[in-house]
């Protein structure tokens, strides 16, 4: 279906993008949260309007004080800002933490002169921590003072959502709507890990449709459906993981249910999550190589998904991989293991389009054109199973030595 | 109900167990399939009198040659020899593998002088590629001529059987059962891990009691769920695990079901297979320390596993622990996607015995204390949920940056 309505789009940049939908802004400020000084660790975006807001949290059984207080908040499907600390997750905090996140959404509405239904709050870092106050009022009250629309200030808050990552995740495209102009910003930061003690996935995107909440949430469930579930980085899933989105409707653009405009919209903003999520992968901890797992023809996309995501989770195939070693043997006995009836006999897997394991046996390739491939940055593996028409999708990265630097070498 | 009937037990030696039973002789040679001369490569356990078998298999779906074959012949319940190669896993291999698998029976048939139906083979090491049969038939030669029941001959095997292992694992113990000298010895290699493209773990034991073969086949089923299905090292399940037991009643001890002598007798395997289990994860590649990860007061047994597997495959929690970190965050976040209810404020985390984490927030512990005790070879974690009174205990050991070495700079 999606094919069938081209969407006419393109990269506006790669910095900066959380302001470039209309309408929207955003700034950031260092309120002493984060020890390193030269950064920021308080961000809001805010949209002029009022707007419809969906988001996504994690699913981890133990999640942080802002996640419970956010899932409360967006059942109303009203949002005009995103309030993110930095250095702090506010997880395993009690009672306490629940109040002080109240405490920042109070803050926050007071600053920004709107509803405190109105505002999703999002806070990334240490957890078992009680939430500096002092410091995170400050910090709203300086963020809110000098909102703006520039490039610097969408910068700025990018930065401001960063805890171990090295690069700045951030884009917005413009797509065509009916003859309009619309635009979609987004962020992200975190690597699906928890990192040092230091936890968290978080997205924020901005746009400048109309939507009702509703619809937006189903738009946004279909995106994360095909980026941010497809990736893995260690297989840990952190305690504060939210993705979230506020439509402002300033291009003028409605989009309805199953419409065109619709078709059109969902493929603008599958572009911006799946930029976002693959640079995720990108920066994940110690990672050199991006890893894409295709498993085609399974009986079921749950089957399909499984075992993508048992080769993904694999220690032994991220190694080989860092290794720069086509080591078919680790990719097909995890497959093995995933818990899906597979026939040997039917398999054939492909490392960066060369055939190296055919009907159950490896195959005659030319290991030196191999090898060679397996120095590039990107590397493919397809898995053929040969036993139905259902297929996934799991971007991953390697698993290197600077991993186990980062992870056993930071002391709480 | 195994506490109330208690088993006199000693350890007896912690090399050459395997033939301390009695009416065992074992022996193994170097024929040329791994590529170090200083070792063995093949090697045969083989019992003088008619005995039970039982052995349990790899449940991945891509299973090697003689795996295959070795599932049809314990139908039958009889087994007098295990022959096993280490270097070629014979995995991977499609018909001529298993046509190998069965050659390799027939040749050690004509050489022990027994029935095909009472051999037992396993094979070890690379993945894909087509055993040698010269070699193997050399081997089973040379090995069966030279059997014997010295220390020396049980050494030879138990080193045969080993491919990445840095140690040999290794143990026979006498337990009295009706004032007569019984002995149970055993033997294992690998460490739950694909070594590198060298596969699996195998566990072979040896007694001298008399029981059917299916009652043999529920204890070590019993025996193995309390011990090797308890271990991980990195989540990667092997193609070619397999553990098999033979028992030739040359102590003249019978063991009936639902006897005393059953659960004396259950307690010695299971005594064996423990120390072995444990052995492995202890030799994990890369391991520094080992790790016993206790969950209680879960809902439902499946709950306590699932949380205490989730907590030993992390790399996180793995990381952290190789650094000496006892990082907290990281075992609880685990906990909570591991797919099981959990209420965060009834949580408490001990970490060697000291309370860190408590009723769903930090614990005001003794972290110097705490800091020095993770310095240790051996860490405990307990996490009691508060849901209920079912249990469970995993083993694992901590991810190294020798864990990537191992693993990344080998090379297929």
């Amino acid at each position: 279906m999606k094919k069938e309505i081209p969407c006419e789009m393109q990269v506006v940049t790669e910095s900066g993008g959380i302001v470039v939908p209309k309408g929207f802004k955003a700034d950031a400020t260092y309120c002493g949260i984060k020890t390193i000084k030269d950064s920021f660790d308080l961000g809001i975006v805010f949209s002029e309007y009022k707007s419809a807001g969906a988001a996504l949290f994690t699913t981890n059984q133990i999640c942080a004080a802002p996640v419970k207080l956010a899932r409360k908040i967006i059942q109303k499907g009203y949002i005009r800002a995103f309030v993110v600390n930095s250095g702090n997750a506010n997880a395993c905090t009690g009672e306490q933490g629940y109040k002080d996140a109240e405490e920042m959404v109070r803050i926050a509405g007071k600053c920004l002169k709107i509803s405190e239904d109105e505002i999703l709050i999002a806070s990334t870092g240490i957890i078992g921590r009680p939430l500096p106050m002092d410091k995170i009022a400050a910090g709203i009250k300086a963020a809110a003072t000098s909102l703006g629309n520039t490039p610097a200030h969408g910068n700025n808050m990018a930065r401001a959502i960063m805890t171990t990552d090295t690069k700045q995740k951030d884009i917005a495209i413009r797509i065509r709507i009916n003859n309009k102009d619309v635009f979609v910003g987004g962020i992200s930061k975190g690597a699906g890990m928890i990192a040092p003690n230091l936890a968290t996935m978080l997205c924020f995107i901005t746009t400048d449709v109309s939507m009702s909440a509703s619809l937006l949430n189903e738009c946004l469930r279909n995106s994360v459906e095909s980026s941010f579930n497809r990736i893995t980085i260690d297989g840990h899933m952190s305690t504060n993981d939210t993705i979230a989105i506020i439509a402002n409707g300033v291009s003028g653009v409605n989009i309805l249910p199953d419409s065109q405009e619709l078709q059109i919209f969902q493929q603008g903003l599958d572009y911006v999550t799946s930029y976002l999520a693959k640079a995720l992968v990108k920066d994940g901890e110690g990672a050199t190589k991006f890893i894409q797992i295709d498993v085609v023809g399974a009986g079921s996309n749950n089957d399909a998904t499984r075992i993508a995501r048992a080769i993904a989770d694999s220690p032994l195939v991220k190694t080989a991989i860092n290794g720069c070693d086509p080591n078919w043997g680790r990719i097909i006995s995890a497959a093995g293991y995933a818990g899906v009836d597979l026939d040997e006999a039917k398999i054939n897997l492909y490392i960066n389009d060369i055939l190296i394991f055919s009907k159950g046996m490896p195959a005659n390739c030319d290991m030196n054109l191999l090898s060679k491939s397996m120095k590039r940055s990107e590397i493919n593996i397809r898995l053929e199973l040969g036993l139905g028409n259902c297929t996934d999708t799991v971007w991953t990265c390697d698993l290197s030595h600077e991993y186990v630097t980062i992870n056993a070498e930071y002391h709480t």
